[in-house]
């Protein structure tokens, strides 16, 4: 089997790597029908993040089961099934609470931009879909696996209720669902934060009323002013450094929420400057595997279409390529095939 | 008039100021029947916050309506009226929001320790009782100024709820308050944080089931070996520091509340630190006027009595003293009376 590997800074290579195996009873193999790449990827691609030797890389999947261990009850070959990029038992008191991000077993997945792959805790960690899906459902199950149920827990964390004014700091394909996250739960004004013309023309078919193109200081006045004043009800952090957590701090009403989902580089907060403001934070690795039944039926009945975050479709062996079009911001994201 | 006045650190003078008058139409003049040291008052006192020279101080109270401005409508001369720490409108969005201390027009009050107080925005911020209250209950009343209200909405904006684990870090008058809040709002079990006999006391009067003794790490390790390892459903932050604000959140269960109500010094958050914790935070300065009708309510139904974290009671000209036993953690809390 090949695989895709990091040697080091934009050097990604597939190459041939031992093919997965179950190990533990709990475990589950699944022959990807597609993969992609994350944002969240980037920052080991471009050396911001330390990797130590080749580094296999992937947590975003969905496909075929082929092998279960002994121990699996809930999927078995031949299903289809959707994954979290974090495993999770689903029976531990965090799980219960539903924070399966947070579970007392957890482990992240790392090595899903491969045509097998290997799940532990399938039991806690796989949804299946309710038959096999059409081809064209594909990269939109794919999303429910990382960046969608990433965008819908940056607007859950925010708190985001019908007839609210949202605005969503980031662009990414994790921003811009969370705009079609805000819509799907009733925001009735939705605010899009981006200066780029293609993404701020998917940020308007995923629900986006308006767009501001403003950044730091001059953003936070645009949104006040477009709130008399007060801020947004709720505003959904989705880049994860220092100058947009305190943008989505600043634009928010006192009282309001903000959820942030873009794993912090560098970021720290001032706590005096946040007490004064009165917003309420939370967010964090998203419990993707909460949201996974409600957003597999959403999907399957065509009711959203996150898939339509990827504007990028190569076959998996040239996975290379999707990091650098990722990279150099000509492409949100991309989806791979194997 | 006499009134308290801050010249240096530790040099507090009751000393001849001129009578407050009404300056504005919305103003109203409060004889106090109490007023009380706040533990935010000894940081200018310590000097670890400066002050431009002789600052008056006091901005818990209640009394009288001696007199009112003349588009004062809801209060009027002769009753017993108490009011938050902030004055506000109570009609802009903050307020309608139910945060009154982010009012578009809030002030801080702060001549407080005085026979005779100037309350601006009287029909924003004071609230009166349903009649005048026995000599007994103007201890409790006053808290609701502050200290109650504060301990309150730490409860509140660390979403406690009926059959929760709660841990409260800090034994100050806010902290004893917010284990006495958490425990009417059903808490099954409250653990207070103290290494002080008498706080311990009275935190287990209030409501606290367990005494926490340890500090930083050790208090963690105990809050979690006494939560399955999971951490406690909410927190309630009621010192300010660095080190609590992490106690704190790292005491926390994932999707957990921390509420922190401390005036925060020189605190900083990693953010990257507080996303892995899935905690959620909201706090700031306590919008006491959303709570005051309701507490007042208890207070007069004699359900609460957080006037007994008043363990010091002097008249008003001994104000020095009352500042130098709450310094020396002689006392919790010090009353004043006119």
């Amino acid at each position: 089997m090949k695989g895709t590997v990091l040697y080091a800074p934009h050097d990604v290579r597939f190459e041939d790597r031992e093919a997965p195996k179950i190990i533990k009873p709990t475990d589950a193999i699944i022959r990807t029908s597609a993969t992609c790449v994350c944002g969240s990827d980037l920052w080991p691609y471009r050396g911001i993040s330390r990797i130590n030797g080749p580094t296999p890389m992937g947590h975003e999947y969905c496909g075929i089961v082929e092998e279960v261990g002994s121990a699996v009850r809930t999927v078995k070959p031949g299903q289809f099934v959707i994954g979290s990029f974090f495993v999770s038992d689903n029976t531990c008191p965090n799980c219960r609470a539903g924070y399966q991000s947070s579970c007392v077993q957890k482990e992240v997945m790392s090595t899903a931009q491969a045509p097998l792959v290997r799940v532990p805790l399938a039991d806690g960690t796989l949804v299946s879909t309710p038959d096999l899906p059409p081809d064209d459902l594909v990269p939109s199950l794919l999303t429910l696996s990382d960046v969608m149920g990433t965008g819908w827990f940056a607007a859950f964390a925010a708190n985001v209720k019908p007839g609210m004014t949202v605005a969503v700091v980031g662009d990414g394909a994790v921003g811009l669902l969370g705009v079609l996250s805000a819509k799907q739960m009733g925001a009735e004004r939705i605010i899009a934060m981006s200066r780029h013309a293609a993404r701020q023309k998917l940020a308007r078919e995923f629900g986006a009323t308006d767009i501001v193109a403003e950044r730091g200081d001059e953003a936070v006045t645009r949104i006040k002013d477009m709130t008399d004043g007060i801020g947004a009800d709720a505003v959904l952090e989705c880049v994860g450094t220092q100058e947009s957590m305190m943008q989505a701090i600043r634009s928010t009403r006192p009282g309001g929420g903000v959820g942030y989902v873009g794993v912090p580089h560098d970021a720290s907060l001032d706590v005096g400057a946040l007490f004064w403001t009165h917003v309420r934070l939370h967010g964090g690795p998203a419990p993707v595997r909460q949201f996974l039944p409600d957003l597999i039926k959403l999907v399957w009945n065509r009711k959203i279409d996150p898939g339509k975050v990827f504007d990028l479709t190569l076959p998996l062996d040239q996975v290379a390529e999707g990091y650098r079009a990722m990279d150099e911001r000509r492409a949100i994201k991309a989806l791979l095939r194997p």
